[in-house]
């Protein structure tokens, strides 16, 4: 299959390309270095040494023998965009090319409009040029959980059944998103349900979990291949900058009392829950939503859990309970469905002690890149 | 009450200037001219004559003798927002400061993309700036019924209590806009939730249904002080619409069967309802949601209505079903609550012959003005 992915150079874009890759699809990886861009701005830096794009291109290429096809555009650019569209005639879309943080997003008014505006302006230019130029293209856009909030009921993938003064209907789930960034993922899904009923496209919204993990099987082949891994107070998320911290004798940070909720997965598990949804693809029409996730952890357990696997290499990690700088509910409900991805044959890896001792060890190696001051948060949601 | 009104230039911020000024409030206006801008790039114009803002300012002070204070400003710009806050120092700020219309949403791509950035971004640097300058003022934001869609429930005023496998919450009413313009709506809707939860602000929503009319008490004061009037095929909305078509013998343009049912409201009652959220303002913290109509009628009861008036004046008006150019159902379940503004003493003004006629009356002075082209709709959906 053919299979354009936005976002290519990041995280989780790198990984998904190479996972496609290495199972013969055709791949093109469009970005525009934004992450790395944001991480200059704050001073903060991918743990892992990265090549740039076309390196990274080249790299693949001798270790894999495969060909890929780089753009590094701005999806931002319509007409850029609407050219790599052209050239490539992708079948299938992923899309991760959104700056990805809720803290990012709210240090003040001019990032807050930012994020809006390129992730939404982004995905508006994909859906029009979709429209255009791949309109039987199938987009798999990367949401995210967080866009649902922790509402008092059971939460659905991305439809609820309502039952209300005796008539019935089938609705979006609604959204309470805790971030300007949140919501621009909130703002994405709203856009893609009405281009899917205008214009018939095919898409599918992975409301996705926080990923952890360091490796994959491709990424683990050569040094060159590594993806970027963020433990900063603004791109890190809880278990990989938890694990940094017990690498360099920093406390791991607990926002508050620490009993926020929230969905997990591991990142070998994002590449199979994205490769499940590409290969079976939405209907004409149709804007799909899918929970992307395992299981649930609380984020003291999570910090419990590293700790525990850090003794058994010998390192004594301590647990520090900050003073949330987020407004959100620290107890909560929360019991979010994930059942669409099982169904279509996810197999999950669950998170466990050796796991985290890899992860430890793999940071070990690049211990000595780590920027201390980028960890603590300094960004307040009030 | 010192009241800033965002898009006070625009066919109800005028209007909604003076009916505050004259019971006593201290206004200022905030107006880039967009709207005038997007009838130059499309070709059309305002049925009514009306002054630049600074004119028609002069003009109120003539008239009433009071002073308001005029900001050509875009709200997009926010060092220039933020200075005409410091300035004026609102106690509450009314923001009809959109770009309103979803015909010119769906264009094209670039249509699309600039409503949602003007619209969001213009909100998202209010939020922002409310925060930082008058946290205590109380933001009455148009937002519109068309965010809802048309659910096979009935629609509650912003937010629903669902109850689901046991458990309950009341929860934002799901949204199922049919534009990218609608969508900017509920964009800053969710938006808004975010700012007053996390910041402690205060505002009122208000789902306004279509908008008819073309006087209010103080428009009809002296001609210099007229509101604009729209009837092309971006801006004109049904109602407006079919009355500049009996007067000038056009054929009244019901898209499609005409069953699309809407709430309505005298532009005379969205000065009340305005006036009575301003003056009985959310409670910090509170995102409050009125649903602002005063009644539902489908299209071709209300071309129907119109032919009917028309007749008692010797106009014989057609109807002509146009093959409809958007996406929408039109045959479907309606109906919205809307008791609040009800509650809060809402005394509705309902549709008559009697308030037709006068409008044909008084469309038939600028009947020479109207520009037959800009009518028909040319924009589709698909």
């Amino acid at each position: 299959m053919r299979i354009m992915i936005l976002g290519g150079d990041g995280y989780l874009g790198w990984p998904t390309a190479m996972h496609f890759s290495a199972r013969g699809h055709e791949i093109a990886v469009i970005d525009n270095y934004l992450r790395r861009e944001c991480h200059k701005e704050r001073g903060s830096d991918s743990l892992t040494p990265i090549l740039g794009l076309p390196e990274r291109v080249d790299a693949w290429r001798d270790v894999n023998g495969a060909e890929m096809q780089s753009y590094l555009i701005d999806i931002c650019d319509a007409q850029a965009l609407e050219a790599a569209l052209r050239e490539f005639e992708p079948e299938a879309i992923v899309h991760y090319g959104e700056i990805p943080s809720a803290p990012y997003s709210m240090i003040d008014r001019r990032h807050a409009v930012d994020t809006q505006v390129n992730n939404v302006v982004g995905t508006l230019n994909l859906l029009w040029a979709m429209r255009d130029i791949v309109p039987d293209a199938h987009l798999v856009k990367l949401g995210t959980m967080g866009e649902y909030g922790t509402p008092n009921i059971d939460i659905e993938e991305g439809y609820i059944e309502i039952e209300h003064k005796g008539r019935t209907d089938r609705l979006p789930f609604p959204k309470q998103p805790g971030s300007f960034y949140h919501l621009s993922k909130v703002h994405d899904s709203h856009n893609m349900v009405l281009a899917c009923r205008v214009w018939g496209l095919r898409a599918t919204d992975l409301n996705q979990g926080v990923v952890y993990g360091i490796q994959t099987d491709e990424t683990a082949l050569d040094d060159r291949l590594l993806t970027r891994f963020d433990y900063d107070e603004h791109f890190g998320t809880a278990l990989n900058r938890f694990c940094v911290q017990a690498v360099i004798g920093h406390p791991l940070t607990v926002y508050g009392g620490g009993h926020q909720t929230r969905g997990f997965l591991n990142i070998r598990d994002t590449l199979d829950c994205v490769e499940l949804a590409t290969l079976n693809p939405a209907s004409r029409g149709e804007m799909r939503v899918f929970n992307q996730f395992t299981e649930t952890f609380n984020v003291l357990e999570l910090a419990e859990e590293v700790q525990q696997a850090a003794q058994h290499l010998g390192i004594d990690a301590e647990i520090d309970h900050l003073a949330n700088p987020r407004v959100e509910a620290e107890e909560h409900y929360y019991n979010p469905v994930h059942t669409k991805l099982l169904e279509l044959g996810l197999q999950p890896r669950l998170l466990n002690d050796e796991l985290i001792e890899t992860m430890l060890g793999t940071i070990q190696r690049y211990a000595d890149r780590v920027v201390p001051d980028a960890i603590d948060p300094a960004t307040k949601w009030r």
